[in-house]
This record gives structure tokens, sequence and C-alpha cells, in this order.
């Protein structure tokens, strides 16, 4: 979802303290489409609610949700991000109604429309996980959706907002947001998981953002545009050394050789022991997986690798999220 | 299935009330394999229950079977049938184990014999749904199955007797099913659903029914003989206009542009605002979804148009139907 | 996992009866790697817990595990197995995580690798069954996993060793191991299954074993070593009809046409109702299924024919070994 194609009047409603109905308690959540949504006291809630999960998984209890259903409706796979969207709602109590071929809908009929879909789809279910093929598909879900929706991804332009959301959670354990210094690394045109963490970013005092990735594969001018209206402080870089030494997060991404212009700068963009030993003491090296030549193994030992840190948090973000739309 | 491979010791074997076993409640059903099987009793029965599950579901309440398993067996992918099944068991508070792609049963051989993956899967499970490829498929299943089988549709000539059972209860919600008129529009010729709840009108009184369709699309001679054989008038027509001022129910259906000698003539078998404008005002329109141009998304806001209240009431006739089986 | 490959100070690690950690119980098992690992008291152990579940089953009961879950992470597909597993944790009260593509692990990556799976994978779940392509794959996973491992195949070389603990409970549960004869028959260099029986049979006294299969079939020459090493008779056969009278089980498997020199020979390979006058009185028959040509339907009513009883033997070893591993 692009910033132009939703309008702000429809972005007031994915939240119902903006909306003038009955169910107007501020922290109140009704889909997850874009980061963007999120307001500061809604993070911290989100954040407040996540740690109390952290609490409930390590002494192995659930909660009450045992007759709430969660579908799963996946029109791409991603086992990860599926998997992990299940094991919160059932970490809970509840239960889950899976896909990974939303596609294959029907042996009948090709090109059925979503909307029909999650309106049979609401009819059976609580709550409506989705990730989709196109951009915007999650909002075009959530426009007639009869229950609440969450995007786990939508279109290679397109949010992926509950990868965010546990990116900052990871972040936020470890040190105050004010103030921070990130480098996004990478393939960043297409990554719907920086774009979204960039926007939660924005929400932030004092933040210095580095897009470190090949010229002909920058950060699109939407999200620098809504930097520069926030007031948010980056810069472009093409080269990992000029930011290496002095930023806090060192997010990386994956770079398809085959949309460089020359391969041959492959390894330029990667994180090894060399890269490892010129970053501060205290950095943290997220990566939202999956992983290619772009990350080596032999950072996976360092105290400063956070990513698989990244997929547990996503087990409790998912969950207090679930809790939160879940609530009546 | 068609009738004539079905003998009528074996339909009568379908139901333990023909059955001289001691579990001879005359309203009890062991396998759901074809409308045929439903009597005026256990219809009614049937009917009784769905309301009962209304209400479970409306307050959030769930049952007691916790400790059953329902096995969901699909050879050909319905993510819309299965995931109605699904849910319908988790909201009986039961279990689910899950297939929709059977037929890649095994990564070893080619062409299994349905016969032994129904043993196996029956000795893990309470209750199996299967969706088969094949016409007759459902019936081979309740064959050897050491539980209740439920057909989820079978073979393009076959049945798909809980959609016609939640056809019927979609209109028995509404209005007495006695004295009803109905068109079938569309494809008829391979309308799995057509045929089914073609079955159960017949059970009751002065029904009249008007197939619609393009000739070489009509419905089949099996189905014809069958409603003479039971009295219900019936016609065949090419025209909706001559049928559309005086039917109670309109029953669209999809239709493939490539089945039709002149294609030039779909849009004559689609429902639009216009023909909405001469259908009677207490009219009911039905489609078993998913839909293509044959049905316009305007008619979705009109009160007559009942396709996504048929989803939800699949879930209760679904939860009916598991109870039913499942009784010990 | 050839014994090659495997070292012996890993194959300990596998128990944490050898490892000098507090969990030192020696009827402990953390990982499911191998039949190897099987001591006799662990297998009598195993075969106890497995009679409790058959009885836990039969009065429709459960365990305590609703706030587990199991992942069954399968990167081939194979039904059956997977609803075994699937079966097996739900029966004990438990919840399930699936996903029978998982190399489709992401949309994004291709040749993602295994170890990086687990380690998320584990993150959310409480154990891991896992079906993997290559041979070796689970000890892989193993060896990284944060939670305990069960292998549910690795690979066309590599073993199943639940599958051969379930042929062994079957065996067990008609007569005394000690002093067993057994014709294993099929395609035998590829045997997954017969290769991890052979190793648990290698565990008791005076079993004699005859490989029946074409020269170009035969088992492979690491197993004829471990069972000269373990002291255990056996003789390489291509003629059914030598052993069939003398032999107490006769394990079938499937023999794939393309594989054979000589298809001409295949039906000499195959178990029909003229085979059947030729064995004992109380012979057992056993399939790992599915089946082909090999085994004829005629068998299937033959009281000797145990293959159906292996497959709900499955379901009570499966549990037994939940249990096993899950014990904290």
């Amino acid at each position: 979802m692009t910033e132009a194609t939703f309008l702000p009047a429809e972005r007031a409603k994915l939240q119902s303290n903006t909306n003038p109905s009955p169910r107007s308690d501020p922290m109140k959540l009704r889909h997850v489409i874009e980061s963007q949504q999120f307001t500061l006291p809604l993070l911290m809630e989100l954040f407040t609610r996540s740690r109390g999960m952290e609490r409930i998984v390590a002494r192995g209890g659930s909660l009450d949700y045992q007759n709430r259903i969660m579908a799963a409706l996946f029109y791409q796979p991603s086992t990860r991000t599926r998997l992990s969207f299940e094991a919160a709602m059932q970490r809970l109590g509840g239960r889950v109604l899976s896909t990974e071929h939303a596609r294959a809908f029907s042996s009948e009929v090709e090109g059925e429309q979503v909307e029909d879909s999650i309106r049979i789809i609401g009819s059976y279910s609580d709550v409506i996980v989705i990730r989709h093929n196109e951009t915007g598909g999650a909002h075009r879900a959530a426009r007639v959706s009869p229950v609440p929706v969450i995007n786990a991804g939508d279109g290679d332009g397109g949010q992926h907002p509950t990868q965010a959301l546990l990116d900052l959670y990871t972040i936020y354990r470890e040190r105050s947001l004010d103030g921070l210094s990130v480098a996004f690394i990478g393939e960043l045109d297409k990554g719907r998981t920086v774009r979204s963490l960039a926007y939660l970013l924005a929400k932030f005092e004092r933040i210095k953002i580095f897009f470190v990735s090949p010229p002909e594969l920058q950060m699109k001018p939407d999200i620098l545009e809504y930097l520069d209206e926030h007031g948010v402080r980056y810069e472009l870089e093409s080269d990992i050394d000029r930011v290496i030494r002095e930023v806090d997060v060192v997010y990386q991404t994956r770079i398809r050789p085959e949309r460089m212009k020359d391969t041959q700068n492959l390894k330029r963009y990667a994180i090894d022991s060399a890269v490892l030993q010129r970053m501060k003491p205290d950095a943290m090296i997220l990566h939202p997986l999956p992983r290619t030549v772009e990350l080596d193994k032999t950072v996976d030992t360092d105290p400063r690798a956070l990513y698989f840190r990244q997929a547990v948090n996503g087990l409790y973000v998912r969950m207090a999220l679930l809790t939160m739309v879940l609530e009546k």
C-alpha cells in the first residue's frame, strides 16, 4: 500500500480511536494494515503486552482464547510468517484455520476476487491474517471484512507491518529508541520490511537513517519524502564502510544478484567477520531472514547478532497484536 | 455418484436406521454421501440442530468435542469448503487433521488407491471429510472406512450434499419449503450443487423447478427422470426473462464461457441490477460461490442477495452434521 | 544418515543418559534421529508407554499437553506420516503447526539452509518433526535445534526410525522378538524403513534375516556389515519360494518396475493368495504402505495381514515417543 492509495479518512478508520463509535478506547485496534497506523501510545501498549506474553510463554501458560479462531490466508507461501502467527494464536490457547494456497481457492474459478473470499472466511473466523501478492491486497480485504484483518505482507512494494513491529520491539528490548542511528543495507527499493520499519522509526526523536545499497536498488522517493515531512535525517550511501563504525543498528537485507548491475559488488554489501570488527561493540545486527550470502554464518555466534531473537520476539508481538484486535 | 452406480441396499446402509444394528435410532446418520439419503424427519432434525448451532456460535460458546478428531482429506483444493468444515469442527471444540493435496499422498507411489488411505486415516480420526476428483470417490471411501465419511464433493458429475443442505437451510430460514418455485440458472450439466439440491427439493410438496441454461449445458436426464418419478414439476428453459418474475428462488451458478456455443449469450444468463428489478420483492438469490461474471457485484447490497448468508449457514449445518455422525 | 557420517560422540548426545547433564535419566530421549539410538531398555520403555496410549485412545481420553506445540516440517510431502504425527500430538491434547512444503519456505529465497529454519521454528514450538529430502537432514536439524527433533524420514539412503519402531511394536504385540526369522522383500537398496528395522532387530537374540530382492536392488553393504558386527545371521536371496515357508515375518516393500533389469520378474516378488498358502499359519505380513502391485488386495482379509494394524500402532508409538521427548 503506497501512501498515495491510502486516503487519510480510510487510515483513520483502521483504529476505532479515530472512529466516533461506542468502541472508542484509544488503545483499540481494528485492523493492522500498515505501520503508520501506530501512534506512540499504541506502540507502547503493544510493547508492554509483548513483554507480558514473554512471561506467559516462559511459564508454559496460555490465555483464555479457546473459542476464538484465527484464519491464516496466504496467497503466497511464507511458511515462517504463517507458522509464527499460528504459534502466536495457539500460545494464546486459540485455534487456527490455515491455507498457504489461497490463490487455488477453488478448483473451479480462476481469478476470484479477494473480497468474496474475505467475506466468507470472515464468517468462519474471528480474525484474518492475510499475505497477499498484490500491493494493497490487505487493505482491500479490510474494507469488506466482518472481522479484524492483519497484514502479513502485501506485494513487493507494500508493507509487512508486523515484521516492522517485531524489529522495533527487538531494538526496544535493548535500548531507548530516541537518538538511534540505523543503517538499512541491501535491496531497498523492494524492501517491504525496510519500508514498514522506516515509517515506525519516524515516530521517534533524533533518528538518523542510512540507506546503503547499490544506486540502482536505492530506497524509493515515497519513503524519503515521508521522512522529510517528519523531519527525520537520512543519507543515501553505496558504501558500507562509510557508516558501519557509527551506527547502532545494522539492518541487513538480502540482495538478489540478478538485480545488480555489477554482481562483483555483491560481496561489498555482505556482513562477515571483517565487517563485524569495525562495528560498535554494542551495535545490533538485525535481518528479517531468510538470508543468502549477505549475512555470513560466522556472524551467528557474535553477541551483537539479534536475528534469531527477532524470530522469537515475533511470537510475542503477534500474540500481543492478536489480543489487541480480538478485544471486545 | 450417479443413481445407477449406487445400489439401493448400499444406500440403505448409509443410515443406521435402515440397518438392523443396535444403533437403530431413526435420527442416526452413519455417512453423508448423497442428498437422497436424507428423509424429511432427518432434514428437520438437521435444521433444528443447525439453529441450535447458530445460538452457540452467537454466544461464543463451544461443545464438548475436545477429544474428537476430524480429518479433511481433499484430493482437489477447495479452500472454502475445507475451511468451512474445519471451522465447524473447531467451533464444536474439536480438532482437525488437514491436507489439500491428498493426491500427493506419498512422494513414492503414484496412483495409490483411496481405499488404503481411508483405512489408515480412519485409524487416526473420528470422522473423515473427503473431496474427491472422481464421481463416486466418497462412496468408495465410505465402503471401507472405520469411521463416518462426509462427502465434500466428488467429481464433476457427482454430488456435494452438504452444499445442498446449507442451500436448503438458507431457504428454510426464510420461508416454508412446500410450494416453492426455483430457477436454477447456469451450467447445469456439470452442476454438482444443483444436482444435489434438486434431489432434496423433490422431498417437498408442490415444488416447481425451472432449469435455465443454454441448451448444450442443460440438466442431465438422470435428474429429470428422478423428478418425474417423484412427481416434481419442472421446465427446461433457455431464457431467464420467461421465469424471473415468478420464481421464489433464483439459484445462480457460473458458466464457463469456453463451454458455450455462443459466448455472446453469456450476458443473457447473468444477474445484474436490470434483472433484479424484474424479480419478486421477496425473492431469494442464492449462489454456491465462487462467482465470475454471472453475478454482478451491484447485486450484493440488495436484501434479496443471500449468498453470503449461505456461507455462514454452511458453518451451522456442518456443525450439526458433525454432531449427528459423531454421536455414539 | 549412514553409519559413516554419524560420529559415535554425536550419537551419544542424542540421548541424555550418555550426556553428563543434570537430565541424566537413562530412560530420557532428547532427539529421535536413527534406530541405533534405542537401547533395549529404552525400547521396552517405549513399548510399555505405547500400550498405555492404546488404552487412553480406547477410552476416548487425552493427556495434559494442551500448552505444548509440535511443528511438522515436511520438505517432501508424506501425508500419511504427517497426519499420523499430528493425530498423535492431538490425541495427547497438544497442538500442531504444519507445513508440507517446507522447501517453499519463503517466496523469496531459494536454497535456504535447514539450520536457519530449525532455529526459528524451534523458537515457536516444543518439538519438531522433520521429513527431509536429503540423507542426514534430520541430524543437521538436531545439531542446531533448541527443542527435540524427531526424524520422519530423511533421504533415500537415510532412515525412518519411527516407522521401524512401529513395525517392531507390531511384531512385539504378537510374539516374543527373540528367535524371530524375518524376510525383507522388495527394493532393498533404497529401503529406508527396512534399513531402520534391520538396525533394531540386531538388538535381539537369535534373529535370522533374509533379504529377498532382484540382485540389482539388494541391501547395501553398510547394513550387512552392521549385522556381521552384531552377530546377526542373514542371507541374500532372489527367490521368495526359498524362504516363504519358514519365516515368521514377511516384511514386504514396493518395487518400482523401472528400477528392475527385467520387469517380467516383478510378479515373482509379489504377495498374493498363492504365496499366502505357502506361509506359516501364524506368520505376520507387514508392509509400510503405500503399496502398488507387490501386495495383492486379496491378502487384506487374511488374519496374517497386519499392515493396517501397523498404521494404528504408529499412532500409539508416536504418542509414546512424543511424551518421552517432551518430558521435562
